[in-house]
């Protein structure tokens, strides 16, 4: 791809919002970008020019995209690591590289290699029985324990709360390979977010709180309220070190579980951009799209220093509405200050289609402020989210959800 | 254009660095964007899937690019008004309209309207020979006076400082519409951004000292260092009442001129994002582009309040260095704060390829930073702007030039 600045092009191989938002931050850098879309009208394909519609698990396919470009980034981590390591091989840098994807795709990889560096995670033990998991079980506090598949899911799931060991009998019959873990008793969950460049500079954003419902990113408070500034340093510090020992390059999300007990112990990994840190488009510094190219680029990073005492992200989840437009003229005359990020997508339940970002001073006044926009766009009052109702020092674990599908 | 969140289209005329940035803030309110483009490459080319490249000047290809939109913007005031009348008249709302562009296109209607409205100009008067100026110089202070073509330019200038009649020979044998104006003692030049809507909410943002060079805008500091509030106030009620009086949709940008004795005048009009806009898109909670596209789409105005207490923004002009890209690792490096915002433009001398913003408290301290970043884009050292030198209260207006060109 020609760049009239000389810059080298980027292939992004995946059509979604995290590639969509990648392309917004490339405009300013002046960086071209060749995308790999699952279909021509997908979220990211909306506004490149320079898109190739195909499918990933293609290797000529990716030849094509990469073609002409320098570095190869991704929009989630489904791309076969064979594919990857042909395309390093054959000159186009694969960043994050497959050796560092690994532990994004593979659970039980993953869960090996940090307790390996000491990283606290979960108990946990790879399980492919009922036996085996009564072992798992009986080793603990007893059930019930989470059952995880490694790779992927198993009929459209990957995480099952278990009471015994005959609740995963159906998955132990599929013969997909499973990893037990402990059910952390966890106050909230935590994110730490890294970028790390080639050259191995790394920047780490304040370590934010999200929420999670049914398994999906609700909503997330950057700085974490009422964090320990030892904790903070400790969960910011484990980040930097997971991406040099895993070799990340680009953005590292660490999902964390602060527990009960004021334990951090890591959740899940990512490795591209992170619905916990959509709050850095308007509340820090850098986004955390532009510090994830200027990582894969190996470009010096810049500063993830948040803007604001307090920045709010809540989530846009497909509702009732079906025409998010018209939900423009009550939101932004409401609230002149909310900045607002949609995706291109269209509404069906429970999708991701945007996000809306507030930052200041008051956190009650921006969470009521964010939530009643994201209703809004939803198609639903937000009677049930008065801040008031609520005290951030003492949530109630019940409320949340565990095993955030990330992204 | 198809939406998936049944958003109007929007289409943009030119595709310079203005429609290339109000594309970049489409991409969060999820507006599709058709462009119509000088060339396959341009700025806006770069990064728009739905693009015609076509002549501006011509209706059947405005007619293609209107298709299927709702409303017409721009990048540019070139677009022959009766043009715009037509594609009013077959339902296509162009924004601003041709009623109010008129008054950036024509320096004489600008002039003549802004004095029936009493809104503070330089003293002029329409000239057409040698007598006519020798007039006009002796009802004021004498020569040096200032002669403009009203529209467009003359041999590829459109301003002359001249010191007699003579001088000015050249311009009226050619025989174009000409005003002369007195030579204003200024002490700087500000800039009053107003966004407006067709159901005529205005939002004003606060007013900047900008600083031209060869008539080119060189940097611009928000707000302006010391200026006084009732000044302001005058400067921001001035641009409301203009965009008002005029019925301008979009942004409008008043050039001013301080005098030497304390009063606000008025230079240019410009009915589109400005260049001494730039700094909004980091130091503003609404940048003017997203202002922009939110009043002609006539949504709720975005807050036009600053973020920081100055933001300071400097042009990239092209310079001795080819590769703009390979300047990125020592300007990133350096200030990992610096917003760059890269036009996707081969470098031409003194042509404008990008800009930089920084933000924060010490405004000597950001002055540095962003002259520094700029002169290294541009191959050059910057001993010359060391901040330093320089004492802000009491600016050499030998130092500036006149009649910018805006943009």
């Amino acid at each position: 791809m020609q760049s009239p600045i000389d810059s080298p092009a980027l292939a992004i191989v995946g059509g979604g919002q995290l590639a969509r938002m990648m392309e917004q931050a490339a405009v300013s850098l002046a960086v071209p970008v060749h995308l790999l879309a699952e279909g021509p009208d997908v979220s990211a394909a909306q506004v490149n020019p320079a898109t190739t519609v195909g499918d990933y698990r293609d290797l000529a396919t990716l030849r094509g995209v990469a073609e002409g470009c320098a570095v190869v980034t991704f929009d989630h981590e489904h791309v076969p690591p064979e594919h990857l390591r042909a395309l390093d091989a054959e000159g186009h840098a694969c960043r994050p590289g497959p050796h560092a994807l690994l532990f994004a795709q593979d659970k039980r990889e993953m869960r090996e290699r940090l307790t390996a560096l000491g990283v606290p995670c979960p108990r946990w033990a790879p399980v492919s029985d009922a036996a085996g998991l009564d072992r798992f079980a009986a080793d603990g506090d007893g059930y019930p324990v989470v059952v995880k598949t490694t790779r992927g899911g198993y009929d459209g799931k990957g995480v099952w709360v278990v009471e015994d060991a005959g609740a995963a009998a159906e998955v132990f019959a599929a013969g997909v390979p499973l990893i037990a873990e402990e059910l952390v008793d966890f106050r909230r969950e935590l994110s730490a977010l890294a970028a790390r460049s080639p050259s191995g500079q790394v920047a780490t954003y304040p370590v934010v709180e999200s929420k999670q419902e049914n398994g999906i990113c609700r909503e997330v408070i950057a700085p974490a309220p009422g964090l320990d500034p030892e904790r903070a340093a400790e969960a910011e510090m484990l980040a930097m070190r997971v991406a040099a020992e895993l070799d990340v390059v680009g953005i590292l999300a660490v999902e964390l579980f602060e527990t009960a007990d004021g334990r951090i112990l890591v959740n899940e990994l990512a490795m591209r951009p992170h619905n916990t840190g959509h709050w850095t488009m308007d509340g820090a510094e850098t986004s955390q799209f532009e510090n994830h190219l200027r990582a894969v680029l190996d470009l010096p990073l810049g500063s993830p220093r948040a803007r604001a005492r307090w920045t709010v992200m809540v989530n846009i989840l497909g509702g009732e509405v079906g025409h998010l437009y018209d939900a423009y003229p009550h939101v932004m005359a409401r609230d002149p200050g909310l900045k607002v990020h949609l995706y291109g997508k269209a509404v069906k339940p429970g999708r991701k289609v945007g996000h809306v970002n507030v930052y200041g001073d008051d956190l009650d006044d921006l969470l009521a402020r964010a939530r009643h926009a994201a209703a809004w766009f939803e198609g639903r009052l937000d009677d049930d989210v008065d801040p008031d109702d609520e005290d951030r020092d003492d949530v109630d674990p019940d409320e949340w959800d565990r095993g955030s599908t990330g992204e």
